[in-house]
């Protein structure tokens, strides 16, 4: 891909990712539009809206998984794994309407959003490993209740429109009974 | 209504929870059989199968609520707060999937479902208020995250197929959670 058309793509992608975020019933034009390229130019690098959303929903999770492993290096093992499962749950409500879209159409995930959600469920698994073994948190709670509790968060915040600091006091109550015996 | 029609009425949606609690597309064929009554009689009662599925998802809700209101004069507040929230949890996956059979056909809950609803979610508050009230809970929990943590760890534990036993642990950490600082 030439340069120009990779600067576009990302254009797109981004443009994309904020207005499907926003509204998942939005339109291909109003894409093109906020990424300033014609029609023509999106349909030439996004043949369908499913491929579109498909292409934002795996390059939210391609980042997510990142910052999973770029916080896997960080001295604080703890912080890490809370600052980690906070944003993921502050940024879900625009990919859950990515999700919602994409589900909406009749759509299930395809292979490239799936080993991009596969990649972020085990770079999470790394944080909480090593959250344990740092004693930041308890040893007894396993991966998939960890992980439930997740993606619990993250619904549960969006579908009763929970406000940002209720939020925060909800993630309070789960971190507590994460740590609760570790000291 | 006459007392056979009302028994009919009765099977109809206890078949209908159980044949679209596991399968949300079943067909209402499927639930007039398991219902042991015509088809003809099922369309008399619900002239949909969106309208059959709006009156099971508020009979559910509806028996939810009663089960809050009858736990309200417990003698253990806590007990009777934690049996609730884990009962939602644990009957969660085929509201859900009643829920999201509804949504599929393009609707939303009609009133007398919201009615339930609303319902549902005040015989909770009352509950948490007694189990605050007894020390159970700590005081510092509104109702807002809390009933967030009880959508949550509905749609969490049906979202990634969580195992009953990983159920029970993902609650018994959220439980902590909320126990922190009472004692």
């Amino acid at each position: 891909m030439r340069a120009d058309a990779r600067d576009n793509r990302m254009r797109i992608l981004s443009a994309a990712e904020d207005v499907f975020g926003r509204s998942p019933a939005a339109s291909t034009d109003e894409v093109a539009k906020l990424a300033e390229v014609g029609i023509a130019t999106v349909f030439r690098h996004f043949p369908t809206k499913v491929a579109l959303l498909e292409a934002v929903l795996t390059q939210r999770l391609e980042r997510l998984r990142d910052r999973a492993l770029e916080l896997a290096d960080s001295d604080d093992a703890g912080l890490a794994f809370f600052g980690f499962f906070s944003q993921v749950v502050a940024e879900s409500a625009s990919k859950l309407a990515i999700a919602e879209a994409l589900s909406a159409s009749g759509t299930v995930a395809g292979d490239e959003a799936k080993a991009a959600g596969q990649g972020m469920r085990e770079a999470f698994g790394s944080l909480l490993d090593r959250a344990q073994q740092a004693g930041a948190v308890r040893r007894d709670a396993a991966f998939p209740e960890v992980y439930a509790l997740l993606v619990g968060a993250s619904r549960g915040a969006t579908a009763t429109g929970l406000e940002s600091d209720a939020r925060d006091r909800m993630l309070a109550l789960l971190y507590d009974g994460l740590r609760t015996g570790t000291s």
